[in-house]
Protein backbone atom coordinates (compact mmCIF):
# COMPACT_ATOMS: atom_id res chain seq x y z
CA UNK A 1 0.00 0.00 0.00
CA UNK A 2 2.84 2.22 0.67
CA UNK A 3 4.40 1.84 -2.97
CA UNK A 4 0.85 2.58 -4.10
CA UNK A 5 0.94 5.44 -2.40
CA UNK A 6 4.24 6.86 -3.09
CA UNK A 7 4.03 6.50 -6.77
CA UNK A 8 0.42 8.50 -7.03
CA UNK A 9 1.94 11.36 -4.87
CA UNK A 10 5.36 11.08 -7.30
CA UNK A 11 3.63 10.92 -10.68
CA UNK A 12 0.44 13.87 -9.26
CA UNK A 13 3.30 16.30 -8.39
CA UNK A 14 4.99 15.74 -11.83
CA UNK A 15 1.99 16.03 -13.12
CA UNK A 16 0.86 19.09 -11.16
CA UNK A 17 4.42 20.70 -11.63
CA UNK A 18 4.06 20.32 -15.17
CA UNK A 19 0.59 21.78 -15.74
CA UNK A 20 1.46 24.63 -13.65
CA UNK A 21 4.64 25.64 -15.61
CA UNK A 22 2.74 25.19 -19.10
CA UNK A 23 -0.19 27.68 -17.32
CA UNK A 24 2.42 30.23 -16.57
CA UNK A 25 5.02 30.19 -19.49
CA UNK A 26 2.53 29.96 -22.27
CA UNK A 27 1.55 33.44 -21.20
CA UNK A 28 2.31 36.94 -21.67
CA UNK A 29 4.13 38.33 -18.66
CA UNK A 30 6.64 41.21 -17.60
CA UNK A 31 9.68 38.86 -17.30
CA UNK A 32 10.98 39.88 -14.32
CA UNK A 33 7.13 39.30 -12.70
CA UNK A 34 6.72 35.97 -14.66
CA UNK A 35 10.48 34.98 -13.29
CA UNK A 36 9.25 35.47 -9.51
CA UNK A 37 6.12 33.79 -9.90
CA UNK A 38 7.72 30.83 -11.23
CA UNK A 39 10.35 30.85 -8.89
CA UNK A 40 8.02 30.22 -5.46
CA UNK A 41 5.53 27.46 -7.65
CA UNK A 42 8.99 25.53 -8.47
CA UNK A 43 10.67 26.51 -4.95
CA UNK A 44 9.84 22.50 -3.78
CA UNK A 45 6.72 21.21 -2.03
CA UNK A 46 4.92 18.71 -2.06
CA UNK A 47 2.02 19.76 -3.94
CA UNK A 48 -0.23 18.12 -1.37
CA UNK A 49 -2.99 20.38 -2.03
CA UNK A 50 -3.86 19.82 -5.43
CA UNK A 51 -2.81 15.97 -4.41
CA UNK A 52 -5.57 15.97 -2.33
CA UNK A 53 -8.05 17.59 -4.72
CA UNK A 54 -7.15 14.71 -7.35
CA UNK A 55 -7.24 12.21 -4.53
CA UNK A 56 -10.94 13.38 -4.05
CA UNK A 57 -11.78 13.57 -7.49
CA UNK A 58 -10.14 9.82 -7.86
CA UNK A 59 -12.51 8.52 -5.31
CA UNK A 60 -15.93 9.31 -7.56
CA UNK A 61 -14.90 10.36 -10.60
CA UNK A 62 -13.05 9.51 -13.65
CA UNK A 63 -11.93 12.45 -16.71
CA UNK A 64 -9.25 13.88 -15.35
CA UNK A 65 -9.09 16.42 -17.61
CA UNK A 66 -11.69 18.33 -15.37
CA UNK A 67 -9.57 18.76 -12.73
CA UNK A 68 -6.83 20.38 -14.04
CA UNK A 69 -7.49 23.84 -13.73
CA UNK A 70 -8.73 23.76 -10.39
CA UNK A 71 -5.80 21.94 -8.60
CA UNK A 72 -3.28 24.45 -10.44
CA UNK A 73 -5.52 27.34 -9.26
CA UNK A 74 -5.42 25.70 -6.06
CA UNK A 75 -1.58 25.43 -5.62
CA UNK A 76 -1.13 28.86 -6.86
CA UNK A 77 -3.64 30.86 -3.87
CA UNK A 78 -1.58 28.77 -1.40
CA UNK A 79 1.90 29.74 -3.09
CA UNK A 80 0.83 33.74 -3.19
CA UNK A 81 -0.16 32.80 0.72
CA UNK A 82 3.22 31.67 1.55
CA UNK A 83 4.90 34.54 -0.31
CA UNK A 84 3.03 37.08 1.22
CA UNK A 85 2.91 35.57 4.45
CA UNK A 86 6.86 35.31 4.62
CA UNK A 87 7.35 39.52 3.86
CA UNK A 88 8.98 41.34 6.49
CA UNK A 89 6.44 42.69 7.93
CA UNK A 90 4.45 39.47 8.08
CA UNK A 91 6.46 36.56 9.56
CA UNK A 92 9.84 37.93 8.21
CA UNK A 93 10.89 34.63 6.74
CA UNK A 94 14.39 34.29 4.71
CA UNK A 95 13.65 30.69 4.34
CA UNK A 96 11.07 28.47 3.12
CA UNK A 97 11.64 24.74 1.89
CA UNK A 98 15.66 25.51 2.55
CA UNK A 99 15.37 27.93 -0.32
CA UNK A 100 15.78 32.28 0.01
CA UNK A 101 11.74 33.42 -0.13
CA UNK A 102 11.10 35.31 -2.49
CA UNK A 103 11.10 38.69 -1.76
CA UNK A 104 14.90 37.89 -0.79
CA UNK A 105 15.40 36.56 -4.10
CA UNK A 106 13.90 39.51 -6.00
CA UNK A 107 12.48 42.60 -3.54
CA UNK A 108 9.80 42.78 -1.68
CA UNK A 109 8.00 45.30 -4.32
CA UNK A 110 8.11 42.39 -7.15
CA UNK A 111 7.49 39.42 -4.19
CA UNK A 112 3.77 41.56 -3.48
CA UNK A 113 3.11 42.00 -7.08
CA UNK A 114 3.63 37.82 -7.51
CA UNK A 115 1.54 37.07 -5.34
CA UNK A 116 -1.43 39.41 -6.11
CA UNK A 117 -0.85 37.73 -9.83
CA UNK A 118 -0.86 34.69 -8.83
CA UNK A 119 -3.67 35.36 -6.46
CA UNK A 120 -5.38 36.99 -9.20
CA UNK A 121 -4.36 34.45 -12.18
CA UNK A 122 -6.08 31.42 -10.57
CA UNK A 123 -9.49 33.07 -11.84
CA UNK A 124 -8.60 33.82 -14.81
CA UNK A 125 -7.61 30.41 -15.06
CA UNK A 126 -11.16 28.46 -13.67
CA UNK A 127 -12.66 31.40 -15.76
CA UNK A 128 -11.09 30.28 -19.29
CA UNK A 129 -11.02 26.69 -18.33
CA UNK A 130 -12.23 24.69 -22.26
CA UNK A 131 -13.57 21.52 -20.05
CA UNK A 132 -15.43 22.94 -17.27
CA UNK A 133 -19.08 23.84 -17.69
CA UNK A 134 -20.02 27.25 -16.93
CA UNK A 135 -22.00 26.23 -13.41
CA UNK A 136 -18.80 24.41 -12.35
CA UNK A 137 -16.93 27.29 -13.27
CA UNK A 138 -18.86 29.23 -10.77
CA UNK A 139 -19.12 26.59 -8.15
CA UNK A 140 -15.54 26.06 -8.03
CA UNK A 141 -14.54 29.95 -7.79
CA UNK A 142 -16.98 30.38 -5.20
CA UNK A 143 -15.72 27.97 -3.10
CA UNK A 144 -12.26 29.16 -3.67
CA UNK A 145 -13.01 32.48 -3.16
CA UNK A 146 -14.25 31.88 0.43
CA UNK A 147 -11.49 29.58 1.26
CA UNK A 148 -8.82 32.41 0.52
CA UNK A 149 -10.71 35.15 1.44
CA UNK A 150 -11.83 37.60 4.66
CA UNK A 151 -14.05 35.19 5.83
CA UNK A 152 -10.94 32.13 5.33
CA UNK A 153 -7.47 32.34 4.60
CA UNK A 154 -6.82 35.86 5.24
CA UNK A 155 -9.29 35.48 8.52
CA UNK A 156 -6.50 33.07 9.80
CA UNK A 157 -3.42 34.98 8.44
CA UNK A 158 -4.49 38.09 10.46
CA UNK A 159 -5.67 36.27 14.06
CA UNK A 160 -3.19 34.31 13.73
CA UNK A 161 -0.53 37.16 13.56
CA UNK A 162 -3.00 38.63 16.33
CA UNK A 163 -2.46 35.37 18.45
CA UNK A 164 1.69 35.62 18.37
CA UNK A 165 2.63 36.40 22.43
CA UNK A 166 -0.50 35.67 23.99
CA UNK A 167 -1.90 32.53 25.11
CA UNK A 168 -4.78 30.91 23.65
CA UNK A 169 -7.29 28.30 24.35
CA UNK A 170 -7.39 25.24 22.24
CA UNK A 171 -10.62 26.31 20.74
CA UNK A 172 -9.20 29.42 19.72
CA UNK A 173 -5.95 27.49 17.99
CA UNK A 174 -8.69 25.56 16.14
CA UNK A 175 -10.38 28.24 14.85
CA UNK A 176 -6.49 29.42 13.20
CA UNK A 177 -5.50 26.60 11.88
CA UNK A 178 -9.44 25.91 10.78
CA UNK A 179 -9.21 29.06 8.68
CA UNK A 180 -5.61 29.38 7.81
CA UNK A 181 -4.61 25.66 6.39
CA UNK A 182 -8.13 24.05 6.72
CA UNK A 183 -10.33 26.49 4.42
CA UNK A 184 -7.87 25.53 1.26
CA UNK A 185 -7.90 21.99 2.18
CA UNK A 186 -11.72 21.85 2.47
CA UNK A 187 -11.80 23.14 -0.96
CA UNK A 188 -9.50 20.14 -2.12
CA UNK A 189 -11.52 17.42 -1.00
CA UNK A 190 -15.33 19.33 -1.58
CA UNK A 191 -14.31 20.92 -5.45
CA UNK A 192 -12.27 17.30 -6.49
CA UNK A 193 -15.65 15.65 -5.32
CA UNK A 194 -17.91 17.53 -6.86
CA UNK A 195 -16.16 17.74 -10.28
CA UNK A 196 -16.05 13.39 -9.58
CA UNK A 197 -20.03 14.10 -9.14
CA UNK A 198 -20.35 12.40 -5.66
CA UNK A 199 -23.26 13.14 -3.97
CA UNK A 200 -24.35 15.91 -2.04
CA UNK A 201 -24.84 13.57 1.16
CA UNK A 202 -21.10 12.11 0.30
CA UNK A 203 -19.70 15.99 0.27
CA UNK A 204 -21.29 16.88 3.67
CA UNK A 205 -19.24 14.01 5.23
CA UNK A 206 -16.66 14.57 3.33
CA UNK A 207 -16.22 18.12 4.55
CA UNK A 208 -16.48 16.83 7.63
CA UNK A 209 -13.52 14.70 6.76
CA UNK A 210 -11.65 17.76 5.39
CA UNK A 211 -11.91 19.73 8.76
CA UNK A 212 -10.37 16.64 10.62
CA UNK A 213 -7.45 16.21 7.66
CA UNK A 214 -6.63 19.97 8.27
CA UNK A 215 -6.11 19.04 12.07
CA UNK A 216 -4.18 16.60 11.56
CA UNK A 217 -1.71 17.96 9.09
CA UNK A 218 -1.40 21.23 11.57
CA UNK A 219 -0.88 18.59 14.56
CA UNK A 220 1.99 17.33 13.19
CA UNK A 221 3.33 20.38 11.97
CA UNK A 222 3.35 21.22 15.20
CA UNK A 223 5.10 17.98 16.67
CA UNK A 224 7.91 18.26 13.53
CA UNK A 225 8.47 21.52 14.85
CA UNK A 226 9.39 20.76 18.59
CA UNK A 227 10.78 16.66 17.89
CA UNK A 228 11.62 16.94 13.87
CA UNK A 229 14.98 17.21 11.86
CA UNK A 230 15.46 20.47 10.48
CA UNK A 231 17.27 18.60 7.34
CA UNK A 232 14.16 16.86 6.20
CA UNK A 233 11.40 19.48 7.00
CA UNK A 234 13.44 22.13 5.20
CA UNK A 235 13.10 24.87 7.88
CA UNK A 236 14.31 25.71 11.61
CA UNK A 237 13.55 23.38 14.42
CA UNK A 238 12.34 25.34 17.31
CA UNK A 239 10.98 28.08 14.91
CA UNK A 240 7.11 28.63 16.82
CA UNK A 241 9.29 28.57 20.08
CA UNK A 242 11.09 31.46 18.69
CA UNK A 243 7.97 33.07 17.69
CA UNK A 244 5.81 32.49 20.42
CA UNK A 245 3.33 30.75 18.48
CA UNK A 246 0.75 28.89 20.20
CA UNK A 247 0.90 25.05 19.57
CA UNK A 248 -0.47 21.83 19.99
CA UNK A 249 2.53 20.58 22.08
CA UNK A 250 2.75 23.69 24.00
CA UNK A 251 -0.89 23.89 24.85
CA UNK A 252 -1.48 19.96 25.93
CA UNK A 253 2.31 18.15 25.89
CA UNK A 254 4.16 16.67 23.46
CA UNK A 255 2.31 13.30 24.64
CA UNK A 256 -0.75 15.09 24.88
CA UNK A 257 -0.12 16.70 21.40
CA UNK A 258 0.26 12.83 20.01
CA UNK A 259 -2.96 12.05 21.49
CA UNK A 260 -5.14 14.83 20.26
CA UNK A 261 -4.30 13.78 16.48
CA UNK A 262 -5.06 10.07 16.59
CA UNK A 263 -8.55 11.09 18.11
CA UNK A 264 -8.35 13.48 15.02
CA UNK A 265 -7.16 10.84 12.66
CA UNK A 266 -10.48 8.47 13.96
CA UNK A 267 -12.86 10.96 13.80
CA UNK A 268 -11.31 11.64 9.96
CA UNK A 269 -11.76 7.90 9.14
CA UNK A 270 -15.10 7.86 10.71
CA UNK A 271 -16.18 10.29 7.79
CA UNK A 272 -14.48 8.45 4.82
CA UNK A 273 -16.62 5.34 6.15
CA UNK A 274 -19.55 7.56 6.33
CA UNK A 275 -18.94 9.03 2.68
CA UNK A 276 -18.30 5.53 1.29
CA UNK A 277 -14.59 6.20 0.92
CA UNK A 278 -12.71 3.80 2.68
CA UNK A 279 -11.46 2.15 -0.42
CA UNK A 280 -9.35 5.47 -1.41
CA UNK A 281 -5.90 7.21 -2.00
CA UNK A 282 -8.09 9.77 0.75
CA UNK A 283 -7.88 6.65 3.32
CA UNK A 284 -4.06 6.39 2.54
CA UNK A 285 -3.72 10.31 2.96
CA UNK A 286 -5.04 10.42 6.14
CA UNK A 287 -2.26 7.83 7.46
CA UNK A 288 0.75 10.01 5.34
CA UNK A 289 -0.71 13.37 7.11
CA UNK A 290 -0.57 12.05 10.76
CA UNK A 291 2.91 10.10 9.87
CA UNK A 292 4.31 12.55 7.85
CA UNK A 293 8.17 13.48 8.78
CA UNK A 294 8.57 16.40 6.84
CA UNK B 1 -25.97 69.12 -19.39
CA UNK B 2 -23.09 69.46 -16.69
CA UNK B 3 -26.33 69.73 -14.12
CA UNK B 4 -27.76 66.25 -15.39
CA UNK B 5 -23.95 65.39 -15.30
CA UNK B 6 -23.70 66.08 -11.99
CA UNK B 7 -26.77 64.79 -10.64
CA UNK B 8 -25.92 61.53 -12.12
CA UNK B 9 -21.90 61.20 -10.59
CA UNK B 10 -23.29 62.30 -7.20
CA UNK B 11 -26.58 59.82 -7.19
CA UNK B 12 -24.26 56.74 -8.27
CA UNK B 13 -21.48 58.01 -6.21
CA UNK B 14 -23.52 57.68 -3.03
CA UNK B 15 -25.54 54.44 -4.57
CA UNK B 16 -21.89 52.53 -4.84
CA UNK B 17 -20.60 53.64 -1.70
CA UNK B 18 -23.75 52.15 0.37
CA UNK B 19 -23.61 49.07 -1.65
CA UNK B 20 -20.20 48.69 -0.77
CA UNK B 21 -20.59 48.84 2.83
CA UNK B 22 -23.50 46.73 2.79
CA UNK B 23 -21.37 44.11 1.05
CA UNK B 24 -18.53 44.07 3.84
CA UNK B 25 -20.40 45.43 6.41
CA UNK B 26 -22.92 42.61 6.72
CA UNK B 27 -20.30 39.75 6.37
CA UNK B 28 -18.23 38.09 9.35
CA UNK B 29 -14.55 38.73 8.57
CA UNK B 30 -12.36 39.70 11.95
CA UNK B 31 -13.12 43.12 13.37
CA UNK B 32 -9.07 44.94 12.15
CA UNK B 33 -9.11 43.33 8.75
CA UNK B 34 -12.81 44.43 8.26
CA UNK B 35 -12.09 47.74 9.50
CA UNK B 36 -9.26 48.26 7.51
CA UNK B 37 -10.83 47.07 4.19
CA UNK B 38 -13.56 49.99 5.17
CA UNK B 39 -11.11 52.70 5.66
CA UNK B 40 -9.98 52.71 2.24
CA UNK B 41 -12.88 51.71 0.35
CA UNK B 42 -14.32 54.88 2.48
CA UNK B 43 -11.52 57.18 1.93
CA UNK B 44 -13.26 59.04 -0.14
CA UNK B 45 -12.51 58.64 -4.10
CA UNK B 46 -15.11 59.61 -6.85
CA UNK B 47 -15.96 55.77 -7.43
CA UNK B 48 -15.03 56.74 -11.46
CA UNK B 49 -14.78 53.51 -12.41
CA UNK B 50 -18.21 51.61 -11.20
CA UNK B 51 -19.93 54.94 -12.33
CA UNK B 52 -18.42 53.87 -16.07
CA UNK B 53 -19.32 50.77 -15.71
CA UNK B 54 -23.11 52.20 -14.62
CA UNK B 55 -23.33 54.77 -17.84
CA UNK B 56 -21.80 52.21 -20.28
CA UNK B 57 -24.65 49.95 -18.64
CA UNK B 58 -26.99 53.03 -18.88
CA UNK B 59 -26.43 53.58 -22.85
CA UNK B 60 -27.78 49.83 -23.66
CA UNK B 61 -29.91 48.47 -20.59
CA UNK B 62 -32.09 49.12 -18.16
CA UNK B 63 -32.41 46.39 -14.60
CA UNK B 64 -29.80 48.25 -12.75
CA UNK B 65 -29.74 45.52 -10.08
CA UNK B 66 -27.55 43.51 -12.88
CA UNK B 67 -24.78 45.86 -12.25
CA UNK B 68 -24.52 46.25 -8.21
CA UNK B 69 -21.67 43.42 -7.94
CA UNK B 70 -19.47 44.33 -11.04
CA UNK B 71 -19.33 47.62 -10.03
CA UNK B 72 -18.69 47.23 -6.58
CA UNK B 73 -16.28 44.22 -7.50
CA UNK B 74 -14.29 46.69 -9.97
CA UNK B 75 -14.10 49.43 -6.74
CA UNK B 76 -13.08 46.42 -4.96
CA UNK B 77 -9.80 45.99 -7.23
CA UNK B 78 -9.41 48.56 -7.56
CA UNK B 79 -8.93 49.87 -3.91
CA UNK B 80 -7.13 47.01 -3.61
CA UNK B 81 -4.58 47.77 -5.99
CA UNK B 82 -4.17 51.49 -4.13
CA UNK B 83 -3.20 50.09 -0.83
CA UNK B 84 -0.60 47.51 -1.80
CA UNK B 85 0.86 50.39 -4.43
CA UNK B 86 0.96 52.92 -1.17
CA UNK B 87 3.05 50.45 0.72
CA UNK B 88 6.92 51.20 1.74
CA UNK B 89 8.31 48.42 -0.35
CA UNK B 90 6.12 50.35 -3.45
CA UNK B 91 5.51 54.08 -3.76
CA UNK B 92 5.49 54.56 -0.35
CA UNK B 93 3.31 56.71 -0.07
CA UNK B 94 1.79 58.58 3.28
CA UNK B 95 -0.96 60.17 2.00
CA UNK B 96 -3.90 59.51 -0.71
CA UNK B 97 -7.09 61.06 -1.48
CA UNK B 98 -5.99 63.88 1.50
CA UNK B 99 -5.98 61.09 4.24
CA UNK B 100 -3.55 58.60 6.04
CA UNK B 101 -2.96 55.38 3.68
CA UNK B 102 -4.16 52.17 4.67
CA UNK B 103 -0.81 51.12 6.65
CA UNK B 104 -0.15 53.89 7.98
CA UNK B 105 -3.48 53.96 9.99
CA UNK B 106 -3.43 50.52 10.64
CA UNK B 107 0.08 48.59 10.11
CA UNK B 108 2.33 47.14 6.85
CA UNK B 109 0.84 43.62 7.60
CA UNK B 110 -2.89 44.48 8.25
CA UNK B 111 -2.65 46.54 4.58
CA UNK B 112 -1.30 43.73 2.58
CA UNK B 113 -4.17 41.54 4.51
CA UNK B 114 -6.58 43.93 3.93
CA UNK B 115 -5.63 44.18 -0.09
CA UNK B 116 -5.44 40.77 -0.05
CA UNK B 117 -8.78 40.40 1.19
CA UNK B 118 -10.55 42.85 -1.30
CA UNK B 119 -8.82 41.01 -4.56
CA UNK B 120 -10.55 37.49 -3.25
CA UNK B 121 -13.46 38.97 -2.17
CA UNK B 122 -14.18 40.52 -5.38
CA UNK B 123 -14.57 37.52 -7.13
CA UNK B 124 -16.47 36.10 -4.45
CA UNK B 125 -19.12 38.76 -4.77
CA UNK B 126 -19.54 38.16 -8.16
CA UNK B 127 -19.54 34.20 -8.43
CA UNK B 128 -22.00 34.54 -5.52
CA UNK B 129 -24.49 37.60 -7.13
CA UNK B 130 -28.48 36.86 -7.11
CA UNK B 131 -29.22 38.27 -10.25
CA UNK B 132 -26.60 37.46 -13.23
CA UNK B 133 -26.70 33.72 -14.87
CA UNK B 134 -23.42 31.64 -14.36
CA UNK B 135 -22.71 32.94 -18.03
CA UNK B 136 -22.73 36.31 -17.37
CA UNK B 137 -20.67 35.60 -13.70
CA UNK B 138 -17.91 33.56 -15.86
CA UNK B 139 -17.97 36.51 -18.37
CA UNK B 140 -17.14 39.20 -15.93
CA UNK B 141 -14.69 36.93 -13.66
CA UNK B 142 -12.75 36.18 -16.65
CA UNK B 143 -12.83 39.72 -18.10
CA UNK B 144 -11.98 41.34 -14.35
CA UNK B 145 -9.48 38.84 -13.71
CA UNK B 146 -7.30 39.14 -16.86
CA UNK B 147 -7.75 43.14 -16.75
CA UNK B 148 -6.59 43.28 -13.06
CA UNK B 149 -3.67 40.22 -12.97
CA UNK B 150 -0.56 39.30 -14.54
CA UNK B 151 -1.27 40.42 -18.30
CA UNK B 152 -3.02 43.78 -16.66
CA UNK B 153 -2.78 45.98 -14.12
CA UNK B 154 -0.36 43.80 -12.43
CA UNK B 155 1.94 44.07 -14.94
CA UNK B 156 0.89 47.96 -15.47
CA UNK B 157 2.60 48.80 -11.51
CA UNK B 158 5.89 46.29 -12.11
CA UNK B 159 6.83 48.18 -15.41
CA UNK B 160 6.00 51.67 -14.01
CA UNK B 161 8.21 50.61 -11.07
CA UNK B 162 10.46 49.64 -13.50
CA UNK B 163 10.62 52.53 -15.95
CA UNK B 164 11.42 55.01 -13.05
CA UNK B 165 14.09 57.41 -13.34
CA UNK B 166 14.52 56.15 -16.66
CA UNK B 167 13.60 58.07 -20.04
CA UNK B 168 10.67 55.93 -21.65
CA UNK B 169 9.94 56.89 -25.03
CA UNK B 170 5.65 58.00 -25.89
CA UNK B 171 4.59 54.21 -26.99
CA UNK B 172 6.05 52.58 -23.85
CA UNK B 173 4.28 55.27 -21.32
CA UNK B 174 1.29 54.36 -23.20
CA UNK B 175 1.69 51.29 -22.66
CA UNK B 176 2.02 51.31 -18.97
CA UNK B 177 -1.21 53.74 -18.33
CA UNK B 178 -2.90 51.12 -20.73
CA UNK B 179 -1.85 48.31 -18.37
CA UNK B 180 -1.68 50.14 -15.16
CA UNK B 181 -5.19 52.25 -15.68
CA UNK B 182 -6.49 51.54 -18.77
CA UNK B 183 -7.37 47.96 -18.45
CA UNK B 184 -10.04 48.58 -15.64
CA UNK B 185 -11.53 51.57 -17.41
CA UNK B 186 -12.02 48.77 -20.23
CA UNK B 187 -13.22 46.71 -18.10
CA UNK B 188 -15.92 49.04 -16.82
CA UNK B 189 -16.90 49.99 -20.02
CA UNK B 190 -17.21 46.28 -21.82
CA UNK B 191 -18.78 44.70 -18.61
CA UNK B 192 -21.21 47.06 -18.21
CA UNK B 193 -22.26 47.20 -21.80
CA UNK B 194 -22.02 43.63 -21.99
CA UNK B 195 -24.65 43.34 -19.38
CA UNK B 196 -26.80 45.88 -20.87
CA UNK B 197 -26.89 43.60 -24.04
CA UNK B 198 -25.00 45.57 -26.51
CA UNK B 199 -24.27 44.02 -30.02
CA UNK B 200 -20.77 42.53 -30.53
CA UNK B 201 -19.78 44.91 -32.82
CA UNK B 202 -20.82 48.01 -30.34
CA UNK B 203 -18.95 46.18 -27.82
CA UNK B 204 -15.76 46.97 -30.19
CA UNK B 205 -15.99 49.81 -30.86
CA UNK B 206 -16.36 50.84 -26.96
CA UNK B 207 -12.97 48.50 -26.33
CA UNK B 208 -11.84 51.44 -28.45
CA UNK B 209 -13.39 54.35 -26.59
CA UNK B 210 -12.30 52.88 -23.60
CA UNK B 211 -8.83 52.54 -24.41
CA UNK B 212 -8.50 56.59 -25.42
CA UNK B 213 -10.62 57.38 -22.48
CA UNK B 214 -8.09 55.26 -20.23
CA UNK B 215 -5.22 58.09 -22.26
CA UNK B 216 -7.20 61.08 -21.77
CA UNK B 217 -7.58 60.03 -17.86
CA UNK B 218 -3.49 59.99 -17.69
CA UNK B 219 -3.00 62.46 -19.50
CA UNK B 220 -4.77 64.67 -17.68
CA UNK B 221 -3.57 63.12 -14.35
CA UNK B 222 0.16 64.50 -15.42
CA UNK B 223 -0.96 67.87 -16.31
CA UNK B 224 -2.76 68.16 -13.19
CA UNK B 225 0.32 66.75 -11.16
CA UNK B 226 2.22 69.75 -13.06
CA UNK B 227 -0.36 72.77 -12.76
CA UNK B 228 -2.81 71.38 -10.08
CA UNK B 229 -3.88 72.56 -7.00
CA UNK B 230 -2.51 70.86 -4.29
CA UNK B 231 -5.98 71.44 -2.33
CA UNK B 232 -8.11 70.39 -5.03
CA UNK B 233 -6.21 67.21 -5.92
CA UNK B 234 -5.65 65.86 -2.48
CA UNK B 235 -1.84 64.87 -3.13
CA UNK B 236 1.33 66.89 -3.27
CA UNK B 237 1.71 68.65 -6.78
CA UNK B 238 5.09 67.77 -8.41
CA UNK B 239 5.36 64.51 -6.46
CA UNK B 240 5.59 63.21 -10.66
CA UNK B 241 8.54 64.83 -10.62
CA UNK B 242 10.09 63.98 -6.90
CA UNK B 243 9.58 60.28 -8.21
CA UNK B 244 11.51 60.72 -11.28
CA UNK B 245 8.37 59.69 -13.17
CA UNK B 246 7.93 60.05 -16.87
CA UNK B 247 5.12 61.89 -17.62
CA UNK B 248 3.39 63.36 -21.02
CA UNK B 249 4.49 67.26 -19.81
CA UNK B 250 7.60 65.79 -19.61
CA UNK B 251 7.61 63.86 -22.60
CA UNK B 252 5.94 66.16 -24.93
CA UNK B 253 5.85 69.46 -22.73
CA UNK B 254 2.90 71.57 -21.40
CA UNK B 255 1.12 72.48 -24.32
CA UNK B 256 2.01 69.05 -26.41
CA UNK B 257 0.61 67.38 -23.59
CA UNK B 258 -2.53 69.60 -23.89
CA UNK B 259 -2.36 68.77 -27.45
CA UNK B 260 -2.38 65.13 -27.41
CA UNK B 261 -5.18 65.02 -24.89
CA UNK B 262 -7.75 66.44 -27.54
CA UNK B 263 -6.34 64.55 -29.89
CA UNK B 264 -7.67 61.08 -27.92
CA UNK B 265 -10.82 63.15 -27.02
CA UNK B 266 -11.33 63.40 -30.93
CA UNK B 267 -10.92 59.47 -31.07
CA UNK B 268 -12.63 58.80 -28.56
CA UNK B 269 -15.71 60.25 -29.97
CA UNK B 270 -15.73 58.88 -32.93
CA UNK B 271 -15.44 55.73 -31.45
CA UNK B 272 -19.10 56.86 -29.11
CA UNK B 273 -20.28 57.73 -32.56
CA UNK B 274 -19.62 54.05 -33.71
CA UNK B 275 -21.11 52.43 -31.14
CA UNK B 276 -24.24 54.29 -31.04
CA UNK B 277 -23.37 56.11 -27.86
CA UNK B 278 -23.19 59.92 -28.28
CA UNK B 279 -26.51 60.52 -26.85
CA UNK B 280 -25.09 59.32 -23.27
CA UNK B 281 -23.45 59.34 -19.83
CA UNK B 282 -20.32 58.57 -22.19
CA UNK B 283 -20.49 60.87 -23.75
CA UNK B 284 -20.47 63.43 -21.21
CA UNK B 285 -17.74 62.02 -19.52
CA UNK B 286 -15.92 61.86 -22.01
CA UNK B 287 -15.17 66.03 -21.72
CA UNK B 288 -15.50 65.17 -17.55
CA UNK B 289 -12.45 63.35 -17.72
CA UNK B 290 -10.52 65.58 -20.04
CA UNK B 291 -11.38 69.04 -18.11
CA UNK B 292 -11.78 67.86 -14.62
CA UNK B 293 -9.35 69.59 -12.00
CA UNK B 294 -8.89 67.10 -9.14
Amino acid sequence: MQATLNSFLDENKRFIQQELYNALNQIDIPQNLKESMLYSIEAGGKKLRPILLIASFDTYGDDKRNIIAPAIALEMIHTYSLIHDDLPAMDDDDIRRGKPTNHIVFDEATAILAGDALLTYSFELLATDSYLTDKQKVFLIRELSKASGPRGMVAGQLLDMEAENKKVALEQLERIHALKTGELIKFAIKSGAYIGNATEKQLEHLDQFAYYLGLIFQVQDDILDVTGNQEVIGKPVGSDEDNNKSTYPKLLGNQGAVEQKEKYVQLAKKALHNANATDSYLMMLTDYFSTRNH
